[in-house]
């Protein structure tokens, strides 16, 4: 391990992080909140912290970024940044537990969307902007991390990603990082700015728009409202925040392709296709099913089908309907979407379609295999074949996420949470959705699940959004041996 | 395919299982009840319609027996039993329609348990003696598909049992399965008799001990009382019961081993020996979780909790507690070990020990070659390497489980049965449990469902009970091509 090394990006990163609390300052300032001082103050606290790490390793000269080093920076640098986001909450007494503080703020870094504000209108404008920025910053650092970093490491099949976005530079870690990310994050900044108009366009002011735009295209789902988008009851902003949540869970790389010229990249991916599809076949099913039942008007009906799904099956978790009172088809849609998730290299979380399509191709092929069992048959995607290393990569991050889905389903059931609430808030978080069903369906939240419960499902959101292999890494023993 | 051969098998079959309704008959008769003219019209039925197919294929020879005749023989094979099963019901009026007939006879042939018979003591035990046979005869046929048939079908990972039982003529499929089958019959059938023998011990009459008997040895789970075996009030009757549904859990042909002399072999064998710890661990927390909360008493609640977590694991789903009334911890455990099930070879469901061992160990390679991308491992089950393929097979079998209860759930919700239900139900049929959670919990049953719901899962039991691949391989249409 480079402990220096570590230490000095730990550090820097945490700079950055609290660097960028001067724009929830600056909101505080125009409201008029009283917002500023506990800013000031987790600011201080960041800076401080990231100082002391990034000058306790400041003469650490890396030649090869290792592996471990780049799963306990990606690991450490998320749980930091979510201690570090806490502050706000805490320091303002926004949330008197810090338990509390802590799962606002990794469920913000995650762009996971739960929540355990009871009110969120009461909230100071600059906390708030705070938190949604929380969703952005992370939204960011996921783009990144599926893209650029994971794709070295060889972790859960993203090895497939290895050559998605062009570098000058393609075979040094270091630079490769820093050059895709910055082609990833003007495609970001051109969304971000793009739905913001759109959103002010539609009525909203320059604070609602950039909240809800950082919480569509990070697929978090943190809203300024109590009532999230249902409460500006326009079907104009419906259409926006639907289209670009949909954006947003589509691979970036794909849309750094589409705005170079090559739209013919997107539209041929079989991972953008097989999510499309799938998008489309539940909402049809969703409309049917809560057409002349809920809605008795159909164009309605598609409206808030459309929302709910794309909403979860991104895995943001933003809600017009309470789909609880919907009936019971499109609730099981939209649990089993929480497993699926987006595409790879989206904001998105889940299990990302990308290994849902690899996943069945396997399935078939077993079956292939048993009617021609002397027969050859290799998987492969868009005319590429796809390695029994990225498939047995893919296979162990499903056995894998399944073994921690149903061991955080046991450690929330142990705390008393119903059976329906604890399946659904460990798909919820480890999927990074943010609401489930039950007591954390989309008109609650988590505000009253228990501390331990709620300690588990915070963890739950890290491993989710770290693609589970980087986090469980850390826990074996061996990893830390040279 | 040699449709000869496999209407000459299948012939045989059905004149086979029909043959056996001379045992209820005999019950019937016993009790003077009025189920004599509708099983004698069932066998009469059922004989004429084997004898058909027989003659039909009587002058089939075959030299070797392909994969996909056995395949087809076996799916078609059940179903048809699950038909024949169905007479009895239906011609004494025991069930109105025909798809709970057909419901209750393949629950029973498959084993599952599951039942739509709203008030069991006041049907004629001539019937309930055919019910609690065809789990019996569903076992039977369980042991020998698994341990002799699957094996070299190469399906799901069961090729690893090839050689398990030893056969004087080894390479040979039709004399192979005909020695096996006879070995474990053996055992099969002295478990009967020991069992039955205990019970009477207990109090029982013949009839209720053999009836249990069966409902234990076949993991099926038909009792011949409305509380299943909560009726009988007796702990020596549950110590009984909670023994031999442990060893109905366990590989034949370990039990084999044991009567010959090599206990070792079963000691040594590292799916019982997780099979026994995972059995152990949910006991030792569900006896927790109840204790002082459900049962005052600890010997009680260690009792009950012993019962229903080896009832569930086994996939027997006989009970003497209604476990929806305890806390939420025993009921995730449970609901999860639904999915687990008993040992390969034995007569339980679920997707097996086995295969959930390779799965992790899978998963920890994976694991490991993040931290040492270089490195090899290889994954040994009991000093042996396990092949890619039987890996491979494994995988995909668990995708296609995971797959086909996604379907299932959303097939059952659609027919507006509630989400937990819907979740339940489906994991209680395709892993031949029987009881579930919500409405079809350990005091309910499966008569209020939907006709459409009670199809699915009719089909869920076949598909789980046949080791999913066999059923779902004849549905890809270049099975039936040359």
């Amino acid at each position: 391990m480079h402990w220096g090394y570590m230490s000095k990006a730990l550090g820097g990163l945490f700079i950055s992080v609290s660097m960028t609390m001067i724009f929830p300052i600056i909101a505080g300032l125009w409201y008029s909140d009283d917002s500023f001082g506990p800013l000031l103050k987790s600011m201080a606290t960041g800076l401080t912290g990231g100082s002391i790490l990034f000058a306790a390793g400041r003469k650490a000269q890396v030649v090869a970024l290792g592996h471990r080093e780049g799963m306990a920076i990606v690991t450490l640098g998320w749980i930091g940044a979510g201690i570090l986001g806490a502050l706000p909450f805490y320091f303002s007494r926004t949330l008197g537990s810090f338990v509390d503080c802590f799962f606002e703020s990794v469920s913000g870094f995650t762009t996971t969307g739960a929540s355990v504000l009871t009110d969120i209108e009461s909230v100071a404008p600059g906390i708030l902007f705070w938190r949604s920025l929380t969703h952005w910053l992370g939204g960011m650092g996921i783009i990144v991390f599926s893209l650029a970093i994971l794709p070295f490491l060889g972790a859960g099949g993203m090895q497939l990603y290895k050559a998605e976005v062009p570098s000058p530079v393609p075979d040094k870690l270091r630079p490769r990082i820093r050059d895709t990310a910055l082609l990833l994050w003007k495609v970001y900044l051109l969304f971000t700015v793009l739905e913001t108009v759109l959103l002010m366009f539609g009525g909203m002011n320059l604070f609602d728009a950039l909240c809800h735009t950082f919480g569509t295209l990070a697929t978090g789902g943190f809203s300024t409202k109590n009532a999230s988008i249902a409460h500006f009851r326009s079907a104009y902003v419906d259409a926006v925040i639907i289209f670009f949540m949909f954006v947003a869970g589509v691979n970036f790389s794909l849309h750094y392709q589409l705005l170079i010229g090559k739209p013919g990249r997107m539209f041929r991916d079989p991972e953008f296709r097989f999510f499309s599809a799938l998008v489309l076949s539940f909402v049809v099913f969703t409309t049917l099913a809560v057409h002349g039942n809920v809605y008795s008007n159909l164009t309605e009906a598609l409206r808030y089908s459309l929302f709910q799904v794309i909403s979860i099956i991104t895995t943001t978790g933003y809600a017009t309907a309470d789909y609880e009172a919907w009936p019971f088809l499109p609730q099981a849609i939209l649990f089993i979407s929480m497993f699926i998730g987006a595409c790879a290299g989206s904001t998105g979380g889940g299990m990302k379609c990308m290994r849902v399509m690899l996943l069945l191709k396997h399935a078939y092929r077993e079956l292939f295999r048993l009617i021609h069992p002397h027969g050859v048959s290799r998987i492969k995607l868009q005319g590429q074949q796809v390695s029994q290393d990225v498939l047995n990569s893919v296979l162990g991050f499903f056995v894998l996420y399944m073994l921690l889905y149903c061991l955080g389903v046991l450690l929330v059931a142990a705390t008393g949470v119903d059976i329906l609430t604890s399946f659904a808030s460990v798909a919820a978080t480890i999927g990074n959705i943010g609401p489930g069903l039950g007591t954390v369906g989309p008109t609650e939240n988590y505000f009253h699940m228990p501390y331990f419960a709620k300690g588990v499902l915070t963890f739950c959101m890290i491993l989710g959004r770290l693609e589970i292999f980087t986090v469980i890494v850390l826990f074996v023993p061996e990893f830390w041996r040279k």
